[in-house]
């Protein structure tokens, strides 16, 4: 069972329950080759702290001793290791030597027999090289064999790998019809010679391929991808476990795996690592110690250095920072960057699991930065979702520098003169009522902007502009009207945030701002004495409040803005406790992460304002994690204090 | 005495010589506050390996205690450090506190009479906000006292501070003006406020004006960089020394520096780092241990990182890989990749420096990459060095694929047809004659090709095409005359490395070429019967033979492609020797390193041939180091196989 602890987009941090204990991903498993043993298992999970290793129970099955002690002791004692093994099932035996002498069935029992934590089918290895054809017919078998061995796995967790050669359609279809049968696990498997050719492009397409036709609350393993350099990208597209046999294949070779590449030693002029093999050696003292000695310190370097990635791609995402950190690693080779180059092309899908808002600034890397969802989300809804106040506009040129700083003035001077002031940013023309938003306003940019950003730039300028149809004018009108900016803001920033049927709803009425003294930022939204928003200081959003979310809930069709709960949770989350997702009956199909949601029962009652942490599928999916995060129940015993929000 | 190692552009691995050992430069100075000791000198030496440190003579002399003990016991014993301390005046405390109570004179004096390796002149701190006038007042006082300090700084080595604001040109000024005094190492002061405002693009244009006005065998220093993510940026525009306080004063506030940014330890949820201050600690314990203690081992992990990059920076000054790894650091943040795109202001005065070649492959990493100086000379050369066969020609796109390979049918079957056939690379257009030098066949793209790199290909090959008369054709001729492509590229490499004028003396006469049988490839190129030249198969550039030097000697005028030397020096160099620096009397001025050159007498008599090593300022300024790596001399005892170079 899989559970989500946090998430940045399609990437997650959770836990995989088994029965050798939790596996926090994402993950990365070494693969102990049982006989050639570079790093003994139980320094792997007490040394390194890895508790996850992967096997292959081919090769037990194939060699008569391994094969006995495995039936006897099981898979854990034999290698010693008290944490969760998963085995590979003699696939990559066959895509290496063609064939293997093994059926589907008797190495799943085998995997079974032996105790595996997680076991995995004998798929068909898909090759880079096949036709469509070919590979449609292999991956038939594949299913036919994932269904079959589903029957025989008894206890035992089971890997339904997801095949298709290159082809992301295939792909796509393998992984619905596996969404289908009753797996745990999704390795993408075949991508081995993809990775070994720098195919990076094309491994993005697979996955993100994958991930469309696969159900959410299974983790889904990238096999064969041990290079640390590869695991941020491959994480910010969803991908939750690794498997390395190249820490020990590598230090076979005398290369040096580390985020900005592979070294090998010969060509190094120095070693710079810190890490716990590499200390107190040097570049000459590793270069004359013995073969074996030196491998084995190179095999500690490179679980060292896959270990250290692996915490560094927990940190970013639980602080928001992934992006960053995969656009920079991506810069380790040209092939690389090609993969996150080509994440332009998903931003759609892409799009539906970014979060509304994260914590912390957005850091701009490069042209690549422009392809991130929350910039196509932008534009999107500053097309769909905004109404200008006027058609006359003039564009205001503020790259580089924080918007909406200082600039109140201009703009309370220009509106008043009839003219929509916008101002130039990477995201898109940006109108005043949206400028404290985020992304917009929590995000930095380099003052010398480049061809690509700038192209990009005018095209979404332009859409912007014709989308409204906006002019930009030189002549302005006398002083006429004064606009509170604030009041603008208000509505806009509903409209956005949403929709403008919720906010028409919602502004329904006389409304009344409260305004912090101390910033002139809107804190509270009352509508004919009520209190139904709350405007967040760290994002620009509103929290809805209960009386928000009573006008909605009258007014607004279903499902909008909604998660139905089952009707044994309704008391609970009346009272105000949280909604979880074996709970939720249903909800809106719009829905992303950390947007405002009313909680109500299956006949339409209201129990509860908060916060979706999932899209919809995701509720409905995962056994267990926090779907909504409630802020007040309509029985909430306690009365909310308002300001705890901000 | 300062002297270099290994160098790549502006960067360069040295080696300070002082009184107390020796520097291996780039070098970082931890800053220790006599006063406020958070790692015990003794440790950065022996622990930390730190062979130098930076403190404060101001705050010695103006404490009653630690006066008297740095004048009876000297710094080195007081500190208990015994590698090189450096000695700062004063300087950041009048920028601190608006004055200082100690003269010029006595503080230099002071330094000297306690025994700092680097003492440093008392200048006058320029603040950015500083009007032009107001600088240049402030630079005369600054050299004036630089001039005063050099007549009582006796055995003391002494650092003479670049000043001039923000104003390039005054820096440039204030530097050349140094250049001529007996100074020993040039700190560029006044940057700390622009680091600290993240503005980073002025800093670039400052430390390039500063080293063009400075005289190249001197380190410099600068002052007050002491955050990782800046270092490669900064050692990639000549920066030898830093130093940093940061380490201690981030660790008092619970900030983290890594080389992709700083961390405060509030922020953070995890920790990855496996430097030694940081193993076994996770980031719970880190922040429920006592906050002294918890300071000593941050300021112990920003120290280990620092170290950490120093060494990753000489690796990839070592390995010709600081682009990318200075590329890739600048992702840290916006404001510092504003400071790489900068370079693309400073192309020329780069590309003075550019080695003709570097060892293995050249990645790019993101639209930054095109402002490298290897783009603007390949797009400089081809304009002026290439002469088409042809002036119809044909385009073929090639992008992301490695050029040149598997194209040679395509290319004699065009030129047969009097088409010239020109490959669209992210370098400009590059002909089937030139298609194997460095950095052409060398490099790696991606596939997908942003539009700033786009535009700036774009660019670049209109230039090309009209400076060669060159027109894009449908029409071919009939199959007319076949074409020795490695004999088109045996002349047009010539004219690339060595000018027209030397191409045309070389090729004077009947050509025979020696190819490869295994590779095909050119390896000797023979003119009537005499070996002239040498293609190495590596990055496809001549080796200069010595029946070659002859005819060049003979026929191009002085002082193309020579090395003069003294003429003590003569008989060495004629029997092979190398030429050091100390003993060359005048060069070619346009000599970038790796250029082939000829080494004559004062009297021109060719005595040798080898490779430059520096460009002529630097052989005419250092003491130290060798200035051509000699081949052959025109007496060498044995004789040389030229399969040596190959």
């Amino acid at each position: 069972m899989f559970e989500i602890i946090k998430r940045d987009g399609l990437a997650r941090k959770g836990v995989l329950h088994t029965p050798h204990g939790k596996l926090e991903t994402p993950a990365l498993l070494p693969v102990i080759n049982p006989k050639m043993v570079t790093v003994k298992p139980t320094e792997l999970y007490h040394e390194f702290g890895f508790r996850g290793l992967i096997t292959n129970s081919y090769i037990i099955r194939n060699d008569p001793a391994l094969h006995e002690r495995a039936l006897r002791e099981g898979l854990h004692s034999m290698l010693d290791f008290p944490g969760v093994i998963m085995t590979d099932s003699g696939t990559f035996q066959s895509h290496m030597y063609g064939e293997v002498d093994v059926s589907n069935e008797e190495i799943v029992s085998f995997q079974r027999s032996i105790g595996s934590d997680i076991g995995t089918v004998l798929d068909v290895f898909t090759e880079p090289y096949w036709t469509e054809e070919q590979t449609w017919d292999s991956i038939r078998l594949t299913l036919k064999r994932t269904e079959e061995a589903t029957s025989i796995k008894g206890n035992m967790m089971l890997a339904g790998v997801v095949q298709g050669s290159v082809y992301p359609q295939l792909r796509e279809e393998c992984a619905r019809a596996m969404a289908f049968m009753d797996l745990d696990v999704h390795p993408i498997g075949g991508v081995v010679p993809l990775m070994e050719q720098y195919r990076y492009l094309e491994l993005v397409d697979i996955i993100i391929a994958s991930k469309k036709g696969l159900t959410p609350e299974r983790p889904v393993h990238l096999f064969g991808a041990g290079h640390p350099m590869i695991l941020a990208l491959a994480t910010l597209l969803g991908c939750d476990m690794f498997d390395s046999a190249s820490y020990a294949k590598f230090a076979r070779d005398d290369r040096m795996m580390f985020v900005d590449g592979t070294a090998r030693l010969q060509d190094m002029h120095g070693l710079e690592c810190d890490c716990p093999a590499c200390q107190g050696h040097d570049i000459e003292s590793l270069r004359t110690m013995k073969k074996n000695e030196r491998e084995i310190i190179i095999a500690r370097h490179n679980l060292y250095e896959l270990r250290r990635e692996i915490k560094r791609i927990h940190r970013a995402i639980s602080e928001g920072t992934l992006w960053e950190l995969a656009e920079t690693r991506c810069r380790a080779h040209p092939a690389l960057l090609d993969g996150i180059r080509r994440l332009d092309e998903h931003a759609e899908f892409l799009e539906r699991h970014e979060p509304l808002s994260r914590d912390g600034a957005m850091f701009y890397t490069g042209t690549e930065t422009l392809s991130r969802p929350s910039f196509y989300r932008y534009h999107k809804r500053s097309m769909e979702c905004y109404v200008p106040l006027f058609h006359r506009c003039v564009v205001l040129d503020e790259v580089g520098k924080p918007h909406g700083r200082h600039m109140g003035d201009t703009f309370t001077s220009l509106l008043s003169q009839g003219v929509l002031p916008l101002v130039r940013t990477p995201f898109g023309l940006v109108p005043p009522e949206l400028n404290e938003l985020y992304p917009l306003a929590q995000s930095l940019f380099p003052q010398i902007i480049d061809a690509s950003t700038a192209e990009t730039m005018e095209i979404r300028e332009k859409e912007f502009l014709s989308a409204h149809g906006l002019e930009i004018t030189d002549t302005y009108n006398e002083q006429t009207k004064n606009f509170d900016v604030n009041l603008l803001r208000a509505v806009a920033v509903a409209r956005y945030q949403f929709g403008k049927e919720a906010a028409k709803i919602l502004f329904d009425g006389d409304i009344e701002l409260v305004v912090s003294k101390k910033t002139g930022k809107i804190r509270n939204v009352l509508v004919n004495g009520e209190h139904i928003l709350s405007m967040r200081a760290g994002d620009g959003y509103y929290s809805l409040r209960l009386e928000g979310a009573r006008k909605l809930v009258e007014n607004l069709p279903s499902p909008k803005m909604r998660v139905t709960v089952v009707d044994d949770a309704v008391p609970f989350n009346r009272e105000g406790r949280n909604v979880f997702c074996g709970f939720v009956y249903d909800s809106d199909p719009n829905l992303i992460p950390m947007d405002e949601v009313m909680v109500v029962s299956r006949a339409g009652e209201l129990l509860a304002v908060g916060r979706a942490l999932m899209t919809r599928d995701e509720m409905l999916s995962f056994e267990k994690g926090m779907a909504v995060k409630v802020r007040e129940g309509t029985s909430s015993q306690q009365h909310h204090n308002v300001l705890d929000d901000l």
